[in-house]
């Protein structure tokens, strides 16, 4: 009902609440203070266009959830953007965003990507997933349906970051894709169902998947690439920001080494990015106890872990068999359990960290 | 007549001055101090089988003279090798290798490099002549070649560090490459005419390379290849360390990315590499005057310098022409009138800088 990203909006909703905000737009009264009387204008036109109650009808029919600030699935990381943080998510998929996005990575790149470019972005979210990591990335073509293509081919965890209504693939020629995403994975945006995207709103997108994640890769990229302003985001909220080098003679990676001329880590593939990412936690996993005493973890994801063997790993279909369960559930349950320290991924297995046997022994 | 790069060798000349202790290894006389036996009956008998006057005969029949430390020509940055300074150079060709040497980049790589290599190492080093830099390698296939080849091909300055007396060409492959090099450049080296390459020659050689410059290039390089001793020195030696990235997929880049991934910083054209080595001097020329009185020139180089015209660029065959010697003489003359501050190279041409200008119409 209002454009994402409007930091002065950001700040109202912040300083008044959301619900006196649309009172004053939708009542005749004053312009808040420090706007225009035509850009009060054309918000309060919005304003007036936007059906809230319709749209969450018609998410809840496309079996598609809000999700606010202050609630429990509310990735918190996202308060990092400050007035520019998302009035909300709409959410479309079995997993929990706030535990996915705890350990997960952007790769991100250009559309019109060169072969190179689309089998790193592969590779590269195939290997995170194998460790683990969640892959987040913008459903577009080129880079980024590489990224989200080889974390799903690997069994892995994908979250698409829409720049339109989440009910509504985009582009057209992803829709199998954007399909799958949501079944086996999540596919978010901020922009209420039915809605189309625009080229600011890719670039204002660009925020969330930079803040979501604990760093951003960026694949190919020309200069003042679209994807560059996700880096540029990452790099502000703090966030690492790592480059994939290429040619020196590609157009396609001038902009990956600007970045990585700056500040930007290179890598060149998943153990490179884990390292980098993974902090003290993944270097050294033992010395963290589990955030989640087992009794407050969800009846769904209590079933996965006990579904685990004491010893040695499990695929995805035995613990769905013993949890008595979709594997894309299992699979969802099981990112969830990582996030909470539970369980670790060794190639195509899932087993129990030293953590969550040790208890369960004594 | 004794290994170069040894560095206990090198405390003795430093200590005692080179006559005192090739006096002591010809005499029947006690072990330097903090040598073993069997080591000082090696050094002995490699000192007894030397035969400096013959290799200087030798030389000056091949047109190689013998520089050492102290000398005019000598390139003092090489006394920042401490004890592994070269106890001298022999040298091949028409340049003074001080004044080359202060405005040089050493360009160094795999031999079995691949096309992208060789372009690259091409492309750079063709850059870097056209910009007035001196390209310094080692003479060597694959990125060493292209190198050399490369500024060679733009009428450019660059010297070959070889791994074995500098009268005998190696690889035998590049006999016509280093023959020129040798007509329009520099072939230097620390071993005496007719010594051979060996394996720990080559390492012990990279030294040199790394010294000499004022930062060196790693074009494609794989794990554990010779090339990253050179950068390694260089980075010991506080000279300016740069890596070409490449395919993440190709092993012979691996190496380079490695370098990228701790200090060295990416570059991808000779203007990236100039910005870096060339410092503010290079930003801002016009600031610095010339630091040698016109009247202090050898006669050839105030020849050349009285052959460029008051404005604009002349060719180096014009140039050539109005002081009466060869071209090749000519762009030698050039690149040290450079070192010095009184011509700049654009492109094809050489012209007078401002400061040579501005004191002439005076």
């Amino acid at each position: 009902m209002l454009e994402p990203g409007d930091e002065a909006v950001g700040r109202w909703v912040r300083e008044r609440g959301a619900p006196a905000v649309v009172r004053r737009l939708r009542s005749a009264g004053q312009p808040l203070p420090g706007v225009s009387g035509k850009r009060w204008a054309g918000l309060r036109s919005r304003a007036e266009r936007g059906d809230p109650h319709r749209d969450l009808a018609v998410a809840r029919e496309a079996g598609v959830r809000f999700v606010c600030p202050g609630t429990a699935e509310w990735p918190r990381q996202l308060d990092d953007l400050g007035d520019a943080r998302p009035l909300g998510l709409w959410v479309r998929g079995p997993a929990d965003l706030r535990m996915w996005a705890l350990r997960s990575v952007a790769v991100v790149g250009a559309r019109a990507c060169t072969p190179y470019g689309a089998h790193m972005a592969a590779t590269l979210s195939a290997g995170l997933a194998e460790r683990g990591w969640v892959v987040v990335s913008g459903g577009a073509y080129g880079i980024d349906g590489a990224a989200h293509r080889g974390a799903l081919g690997s069994g892995g965890a994908t979250v698409a970051v829409l720049a339109c209504g989440v009910d509504r693939p985009y582009p057209r020629g992803h829709t199998g894709l954007i399909t799958r995403i949501a079944e086996q994975g999540l596919v978010i945006g901020e922009l209420p169902p039915g809605d189309h995207p625009t080229q600011s709103r890719f670039i204002v997108r660009n925020r969330v998947i930079a803040g979501l994640t604990r760093g951003t890769v960026v694949v190919e990229a020309a200069h003042r690439s679209g994807s560059l302003v996700t880096v540029r985001a990452a790099r502000r909220l703090g966030r690492h920001t790592m480059g994939v080098p290429g040619p020196a003679t590609s157009g396609l990676s001038a902009g990956v080494h600007e970045l990585l001329r700056q500040d930007a880590v290179l890598v060149t593939d998943a153990a490179e990015v884990v390292e980098l990412v993974g902090g003290m936690g993944e270097l050294a996993p033992e010395r963290r106890g589990p955030v989640l005493p087992r009794d407050l973890l969800e009846p769904a994801a209590r079933r996965v872990l006990a579904a685990l063997p004491g010893r040695g790993a499990a695929s995805p279909d035995e613990v769905a068999r013993g949890a008595q369960t979709t594997p894309d559930d299992a699979v969802a349950r099981l990112y969830e359990l990582r996030a909470l320290g539970y369980v670790e991924r060794h190639g195509d297995g899932w087993k129990l960290t030293r953590q969550a046997v040790i208890p369960a022994e004594r």
